[in-house]
């Protein structure tokens, strides 16, 4: 006689570490038949590695899958054509890599049949928000162990994982684990928590991973040439050498290794979380800082003037939207309207609405001095009511 | 028999330079009796030199106004705490200069009891609507050679003012000009027009004055520790050395020379002027740069997250009305007052809005995770409300 | 011998109906030793009544307080004074009535020692928010009953409710319960839910309590003339009739009295909830109504363009917030810096920056036609170098 | 032997008074040969005689254009899309037509060979930029005689035009001018100058042309049925009179007979002028009024939260470019794009995001009430904080 008993299949996002390891195993446990999933988006990682591990942990199905290319064409250029910051310094890193990779899961979710989705994002930060609203955005049920209180009171340290894991046969990191928690992706390596929580203490120099020193970077530049198209970039070129690049994923991880050498895009900053708090990240964004500055340029030199102010307003607006995990959400579909119509004069012109001679101090070329007069007059009728009034108030006293 | 004709009195803005001396001569036959008023506002200029120059050409009386120690405090402070940038990378030097400037130039007018006031900037810039909207924002007249016709038309090219001087006495510059303009003042120095209106035309390297080159640069840092209270600085400490400055002025003067000999804050852009072209401008910003930076940092950290999302808005309103030379305006006034109330906290404790304990993945704190279901749940019912139509929509085709 | 239990003491505001008198009763049962506080802000009721009731539930203590002019002064002025309305019609009128009720409820709860607030708002609504996060800005701990599942799965439909007040001994309402809900005060009444959820349902006639029907309205109008100072009204004639009324209580109830007997102010339309989903409201506000209008209209007379345009953008900030239960966040106390600042001229004397003279068609005044060509065409060098670029550009094709 | 002289023709918007008759004729005299063009946008006026009058006076050509369909298709609906809306009053009816009138001006200059274009508008009115802005970014050259020093110092008053008049045998007015100036269309009437110059003088009761007093309306109300897609009314219908409209001039004609019958749209308002200044208007704008507040609801009704927040921002924008005459610009252009994308939901299905068992009080729906405890509890951590340090800021004292 046998009892047939219905697991419910789970996609889990794993990433072979500790945590997720024993998450893989606490949910089986919980009774779910557990698929994991690890995208590869440009993280250092021995996926083969993974991929056993998970197997060898009761893995039913293991899924690694490489979302280079559209991580950049659908996630890091449209914020590049947005000119996306987050509090006037943070490029996003992350969380344009959270709906790329919650995106994958679902389609295998759906495709495996499974009802459940599940991640190993704390219960304090931003990730978890941004994973689950794109979830809740395309599919409904998620599973998320850090808010689950027999998870979270069980695993209150990392002891208990490393007791669990030895208990149940999870292969424990032999190497110490580094003082901070890191995030990397082809955008960027992020590092938080950890000694990095008090926000005097300085990051220890051998953080970083994906950029050099700017004091052990080289004297002499490397100069690029960066075209752009509809406000993304389409080939770059490094001048000297005369080698050059033209797809988006071979693009971004050439000004990767470029704006690595010359210890371009470390910030270290405090933040706002969606969550409410004040958090400290560091991050290097070597290939990203050097886009952004670069479309910048081509930004102003090519977009009139109140159609940029109007962009920019909006640009916040889109940087907010995508940190706070809302990239699937309407607003966000409606400000990607804009993005491809702005850049109208760049895409097909080799022109920008810089006129050399209209511009210049020699030559007057189409344009009457005089007209400034009256433009300063009339711009000045409001002023000089103001003064008018405020004078005859002021001469009461 | 002696007639008595009367000469108008008359402030020009005088610079010492071969424009302004010519326009002090012409206005001379034009029948004004012309003060001149050169104020000091940090630049290098020898400006004995500039007084007897004044004197020899028939100034009946010659201003010269140390106004750097007020330009620190009431012009750049300001915009320091306003996080004042122009289209996201212009500092605005000249622009905070000009209110200050024509605000002096007013004072003198109203003490001199002279009608008028003039200025040598030219017909196709910003310079020009700075100067005059402070004018009409305090004062009514105002006379502008390079919009004037009979001025305009005769000085077509600096040939023609050469030929002017020598006929009227005026001594001509013995080196040969610089194939660009300059303004310079404690906060900047911009370079533009001439060979620079070209924008793909490299700036030579010889053009910085207040900056080194990041290649000749030390290679090992200065620390410097900047206290900040109400959002400006009140001391700059230079941690290895010791050394400290607490005043104003010190305080931007040493930061200037800090940054300055790490080639920090030099910039090459095209940017819109108000007079609705675009122009390319390279401006070098030393001190300012570093405040900006260490400005930001400090208000991410002590200011809550939508207090700061909303001035970020005002302050880029700000930038643009300062840029436009609106400072004496009502709407700078209004935004103005903004800028002493967010920073109450920092303003009386050493304390931030950052909390260690709330903020770590570590411990638990006053926090529950589980409420953060209940906050992305009810977030995503938008999203999920939007899917469930989008969905009914899709599935209809 | 005699065991002591605690009961903790909690502090209900308790509105007298059923639901909060089940409420009442309950919280008794879960071992709470309850205090009753019921605000009076306008609305008509029978406070003896409900004081009686509450005691005979076994409140032990029961406070009415009368709130209605600091309702006035301090909660409804500075709506007048921002010009809030969310979503562009509703005036609020229930969303500034929850921070002054909580704030009340807060001081009760410390003067009385009570750890524990507790309110009778449902899970789905606004007013749980409101409440709460007035609360937690100032106060920790809230009980929610109908978001304790004890609770709201013990009393799922209203006869649940009608069956625990018979067992209990709770008086139960001998007319039939009006087919939706309402929240009057001083400010409004609304009305929601019920036969109303369907948006297509049109209001019954006799719904309205505060304003008579338009068509029943006198055919003669009741001419006001509102005084204003720093944007909020000091006092209210009627023309004809010579009455008039100088308190912030009496001349916001006379206004109620006005606009009611005109139809004034009723608005039918479905809004978006901070919580994400969509709700159809009726509102009657007569007298905020006229305010808003007669507001709007001293503003714009007064107030500086540019000034007016970002009050109006930090206005519908301010109203979202409002709207949204952010009362007491920094972020309001920020906005709330402007709202004295900008009617400085008002102020104190009886000018505006209306300027006939400058205006009139028929008199030059201190203005110079030609000055505007030139105005007119500075403003026009970014449209015809767009139009010139495009020009090209469709010339190609 | 004949001389040859060149007269440049010229198109000049005529409308039949004596301002454009007077210019007309002082055209010629300066050397012109004048093209007349007369635009039908729906004003009440008699074509035929106003073609005569033109031709007796030596036009050398005489259009009347039926501009009224593609006013309303291609100006007044992108307004309605936009809930364009002025300060927050005015709907932009004379705004909205300058463009629509000057561009057809614009195709006859190019047809006909013009150089020039002309017209009477004053030099101290909102018009004169509205039209010169789109010629200019269409077209390059106007004469505008009210700003031109020749023009406007001979005809200083009314009486220098009705000597001229006389003179040159230009028919004279029998009736007596208003006291005020006029501009009629199919949208609006605005009334403006005169005796209503002073904002405190009352609107005569016989002013009002469009719409009756609404003491004077009927006490039935007429109830309409308005059908919209993408944001644009499709078809109205007379609910008890079975009658309805679907072409566009038609739906707008029979909303201003409606809304005129019942007094709907009168406004008295002081605005703030592009060229600094306040002044006084009084519109009345039957149809664009119901169109307002129909339009209104059905966003509110289909659009998400966010995104009609989003899209509320840009309409203010984009009425402000309108009010200033930026129709045909860059920014216009880019807040276009968003007119149409919005209403994807309504477009093609009768869905709303309303959800009635969502949002109702008595079903509990797809919503679980404790969320909202996470919800209120997340949104509170940063109001904790900022209570939290003001608190031991507080009790420092």
């Amino acid at each position: 006689m046998s009892s047939s008993i219905h697991f419910p299949p789970l996609v889990l996002a794993y990433s072979g570490g500790l945590d997720t390891s024993c998450i893989l195993v606490w949910l089986k446990e919980e009774g779910y038949d557990v698929i994991t999933y690890l995208a590869n988006i440009g993280q250092v990682e021995d996926f083969d590695a993974a991929k056993k591990k998970a197997e060898s942990l009761g893995a039913k199905k293991v899924f690694i899958e490489d979302l280079r290319a559209e991580f950049v064409e659908e996630f890091i250029w449209p914020s590049v054509q947005a000119s996306a910051i987050y509090e006037d310094r943070y490029l996003l890193g992350t969380s344009v890599a959270r709906p790329c990779i919650a995106r994958r899961q679902i389609q295998i979710a759906r495709q495996e049949g499974a009802q459940y989705v599940s991640h190993g994002a704390t219960g304090k930060g931003n990730d978890q928000i941004r994973f689950e609203l794109t979830c809740y955005a395309l599919y409904p049920e998620i599973i998320a162990p850090w808010r689950i209180p027999e998870f979270y009171n069980r695993f209150v340290g990392r002891k208990d994982l490393m007791e669990y894991a030895e208990k149940h046969g999870i292969p424990v990191p032999v190497t110490p684990k580094a003082p901070w928690s890191m995030d990397a992706n082809l955008m960027h390596i992020s590092y938080e928590s950890g000694i990095l929580e008090n926000p005097k203490s300085h990051a220890p120099a051998d953080l970083y991973l994906m950029t050099k020193s700017p004091e052990d970077a080289p004297n002499s530049p490397d100069v690029l040439e960066i075209e752009f198209k509809k406000g993304v970039p389409i080939k770059v070129t490094h001048v000297k050498e005369g080698k050059s690049k033209d797809t988006p994923l071979d693009i971004f991880s050439y000004l990767n290794e470029m704006g690595g050498r010359h210890g371009v895009g470390r910030i270290d900053i405090v933040e706002n979380r969606f969550i409410g708090m004040k958090s400290r990240g560091i991050y290097e964004t070597p290939g990203g800082t050097i886009l952004y500055h670069a479309h910048l340029d081509i930004e102003t030199f090519t977009m009139d003037r109140e159609v940029r102010r109007i962009k920019q307003g909006l640009g916040v607006k889109f940087a907010e939207m995508l940190y706070n995990g809302f990239w699937y959400s309407p607003e966000c579909e409606f400000l990607s309207v804009f993005k491809g119509q702005v850049y109208i004069l760049g895409r097909e012109s080799p022109k920008s609405l810089y006129n050399e001679e209209l511009v210049s101090m020699d030559v007057q070329g189409d344009y009457d001095p005089c007209d400034a007069s009256g433009f300063i007059k009339i711009n000045a009728v409001r002023l000089r009511e103001h003064h008018r009034l405020q004078g005859e108030h002021h001469s009461k006293h």
